[in-house]
């Protein structure tokens, strides 16, 4: 056993409807010491995802539900604090799913960051740590490098395909897939617009993403202004929310339209039976449209290729990515997870619990 | 000015929900007599489609709405009365989109009964008439190679793709579609379950269609034996319902697996606002799942292919089709057609208003 002790939050319960801290329970305990080819970690910056939502219910979601009693999973940056690895010294900067902790035990890697395990792998008994790539901010790797950014370029890339001259529409645009998935789209040559929640969301997907247009569905009828915005309908519409923006945006899709559904923030993580479906499917059968899921280990194959993409545009200038970095404690991360569905985080949501030494 | 008596319902409001006959006038003048290269045809049966219902609405449809004052649209198969065309005698059965009366002036065509404008052109003053094709009966060009059971074979064979071994599920398996559909489905290899209502429409599905399963929606939980005949989910769902058809369908659609939105019997067609949207879409994201919509006359340029295969396989026994034949007057069509809505049909609804002569 280490001198460090690990404060952890291990999901004690199901959450009904909007998690609370109350479906969680913090330990204190003190951290293990490293085996041979093992790092321990000290957690740094959490990430969340609204895919996380679904992985505290008991349903169908792309990875298997975390166990009640488990620390809860998701993705961070920490520096190694005892190491068992030759080749790392203390102090390095690694990634890896380490969880909702303090301190994490990691088997090291020296595989590309790109590789490493955007879903968690529950029959693992440890996490994999790899070394944050030089040249980029650590906190990158958790998003325009990480799972939020690989979404947004396979899934604008690989299923919107949208061509030059192309209207694309997303949603969630200020947020950490959207506003990467949008300015993709515009590299691709089409012309972009944005919804996103109120005046300063809206500012900074025209002025910081380089958006064409943007909606503010807080102000706005959203069907109504892209009726205007696009009068002969949305060619690719990569949605991240959705509930009643997905709807806006179907009735304004445009014959052989595509709609890339990217999850829902504003439902469907949370309990399905009070989640508002659609009602206009019709469109897309008249429209002879195309509606697409995926998830992002569909292209695990092409990570090496589109994390390098990602980093060279962003150290380029042609892509922005913002981070919403919350500073805080282990137990705020329910609440610093809740401000994705309360539509507060403008760009990747991070809880930060301390600062590199 | 011809001495036979047309008798016509032209659309004279837009319905609000269910469609009803006081939404109609009855209209009776002379019919006319043919000019040059023309036909006067003596409509027998009239085909209804649950197209039909959208194109009283003044909203998006694949056609555009029928005007107020208008004779409604629609296809139907009837005999040559007066015929300016030397080499059609009277008699002659002939086919087109003749529309809700008794009497119709119409363009005749050499052309193949599978080039039949599938969609009313509205800028054309007449319909045009085609021979009906020998060794079918003359309502056969009204489903199995009519819209219908084109749409049936395009959905499937270009938008379902179904393989050898899939899990093939159509919903409305005992409609004029659907049971097409499904039965193509067979012939590509494919396992098939079929969802309809009702214990003989149940049984027709099984015995008579020959579809390896049968779901009655209306005394099962569909998405619950879905889950035991398809462990593993469905490979291709073809749905002519929507709604919480849809839905239940989509909760067991496999990794990878197509839904192909037909069209919505049980919505869509009718008051947007009141219809049933799927809450479940998130399903598609997470099993990486596509829906797909088309229109039949996206496949124009194939439909004399389709035709010829649809009675090939029609006369070698190897595909049966179903007509729900109502005998009645032409006031009788807005009642014919909701018997669409309210699953009474089984097989393609046809309201016969004589007899040939």
């Amino acid at each position: 056993m280490s001198d460090f002790t690990n404060r952890r939050m291990l999901l004690s319960k199901r959450p009904i409807w909007t998690a609370t801290t109350e479906d969680f329970t913090l330990e204190e305990l003190p951290a293990d010491d490293p085996g041979v080819g093992e790092v321990l970690v000290r957690v740094l910056w959490i990430a969340f995802d609204p895919a996380m939502r679904g992985w505290m219910n008991d349903g169908p979601s792309y990875a298997p539900p975390v166990p009640i009693g488990d620390v809860m999973r998701g993705h961070g940056v920490g520096q190694v604090v005892r190491s068992a690895v030759d080749a790392v010294a203390v102090g390095t900067l690694v990634t890896g799913n380490f969880g909702w902790q303090t301190y994490a035990l990691a088997s090291f890697d020296e595989g590309m960051v790109s590789q490493l395990e955007h879903v968690h792998d529950p029959s693992a008994d440890r996490p994999v740590a790899r070394r944050v790539p030089d040249g980029m901010p650590p906190t990158s790797v958790l998003g325009v490098l990480g799972t939020t950014g690989l979404t947004a370029y396979f899934g604008m890339l690989e299923l919107g395909s949208p061509r030059p001259g192309d209207i694309v529409l997303v949603s969630g645009a200020a947020g950490a897939t959207g506003s990467v998935a949008g300015q993709i789209a515009k590299l691709a040559g089409a012309t972009t617009i944005g919804i996103a929640g109120g005046p300063a969301k809206v500012e900074w997907v025209t002025d910081v993403a380089g958006f064409d247009h943007a909606i503010d569905y807080k102000s706005e009828d959203v069907a109504e202004r892209l009726s205007k915005l696009a009068p002969d309908g949305v060619d690719v519409f990569f949605d991240n929310v959705a509930g009643k923006i997905l709807e806006a945006g179907i009735s304004n899709i445009a014959q052989r339209g595509t709609v890339v559904l990217c999850g829902g923030i504003s439902s469907g993580y949370s309990d399905e039976a009070v989640s508002y479906g659609p009602t206009n499917l019709s469109t897309i059968t008249v429209r002879s449209a195309t509606m697409k899921g995926f998830i992002v280990t569909d292209f695990a194959d092409q990570f090496d290729v589109a994390t390098a993409r990602l980093a060279s545009w962003t150290r380029a200038g042609k892509l922005v990515s913002a981070e919403d970095i919350q500073e805080g404690d282990v137990v705020d991360a329910v609440a610093t997870m809740n401000r994705l569905f309360d539509g507060k985080n403008l760009g990747k949501q991070i809880l930060q619990l301390g600062t590199p030494q």
